[in-house]
């Protein structure tokens, strides 16, 4: 794929054909991945590959059985994992000291940054990708099902496959003012706000959503249905508890 | 830059020249960077661009002065933002409820995320980039320095500039078999812990580190000298009074 074109035009495909990504081609795209910016070279994830249909489904179904989960025949579960470090330090005559909140901060940089490359090197090569943003949501029955032990938690979750002939679906960004401040951050006044958000509730798939939901406002449909408040707090208090389960707090 | 090439060769390069990145490529790479996948379309992150010599050196003193920010004219500190998206919720008839740490974890990801798309687009349209890890040290001060309101915490740096003519140092990588695990998290004996070490402990930056630090271990290089305990509980306890300050806990 032409690098140019692909940066500025690529979107999140979420339909995969039934052709299987080969051992020799995930292999390729993970090693090369490896290759990424990783903090002091300590190299602080893993990824579990999930191909078996029986462990696929039971994955599947803690990703609420969303089609870019069921209808993949492949997908990467990549961990912050500050367990195999601690290992070799405890081998190698040296106290691991990375029970805390920074190791995790440190381990789950360096997991989605490999995530990040994985996802590029793919797709370049033809592959379609997608992260299930639900890996936080069951990060402790995920946790559970793959054995992870102390210090490893899953921080991103990709299916991977090759695309349909099916066009992806370009979806809207914000204009580039709304995330670049310069020297400091910018206090925008309310109609700037609004101004920032006009093409994102002006998208006609956003305007969908709006009238099936039967909101006010493209924002209710955010507060109220999909990141609603009860969820958010759920969500952080389970995965706060399995981060004192594994040890980083 | 050949993509293939890339990808399995690319290598940190902490050394700048003195020319310039221009607003237009920077805001290019930026712009460009958009497209990568963001946890429901949110676009969780905000970037503060400091250029401003006075600031640079106020900035690269907060990242302990190290070559890779003293010697770039250009340093771009991502940051997890729900503070945009809370208060277009607050002008559209929606109650925001991202103030808790799930909230935190889906603005890093997608922060992380946007900061590694940086990272690749400028890397194969020729310039060199660097992590300044040094950003979770000193969060709070950056965050400061920067007037960071609500909801908003930095988790990448990048010093950004031309390479000079210096062959960027290619560090060692484990093998892949370190990373990947099958369907289950593998319990790695610890024979298998310091064989999959071994390319690491072998390597000749790695054995004069030892030597240099009076060390008998690499391990130990980590453990008392780069990653020592004091410093992460400290860093630790600083990042979460952050976290905290910034109502994301």
């Amino acid at each position: 794929m032409e690098i140019e074109n692909y940066f500025s035009n690529r979107a999140t495909v979420r339909d995969y054909s039934d052709r299987e990504v080969s051992n020799e081609v995930i292999n390729g795209i993970l090693e090369k991945a490896m290759r990424a910016p990783t903090c002091g070279n300590m190299q602080l994830y893993s990824v579990v590959v999930t191909r078996d249909n029986t462990n696929k489904e039971k994955l599947a179904a803690l990703h609420f059985n969303q089609p870019a989960a069921t209808g993949s025949n492949l997908i990467l579960t990549i961990c912050a994992d500050f367990n195999r470090f601690s290992r070799w330090c405890e081998l190698s005559e040296a106290s691991p000291c990375y029970s805390n909140f920074h190791s995790f901060i440190m381990a789950a940089t360096d997991a989605i940054i490999y995530a990040q490359q994985i996802v590029t090197i793919a797709e370049l090569e033809g592959l379609a990708t997608c992260y299930l943003g639900t890996v936080n949501y069951t990060a402790k029955e995920i946790s559970d099902l793959f054995l992870l032990p102390e210090l490893v938690v899953p921080v991103a979750s990709l299916s991977i496959g090759y695309p349909t002939d099916a066009p992806p679906v370009k979806t809207e960004r914000l204009p580039l003012e709304a995330i670049v401040h310069l020297e400091h951050y910018r206090k925008d006044s309310d109609k700037e706000i609004k101004s920032l958000f006009k093409t994102k509730e002006e998208w006609p798939d956003n305007k969908r959503f709006v009238k099936e939901n039967d909101k006010k406002t493209l924002a209710q449909v955010f507060t109220d249905i999909r990141y609603p408040l009860k969820t958010n707090e759920t969500v952080s208090q389970t995965f706060i508890n399995l981060l004192q389960e594994k040890g980083f707090i």
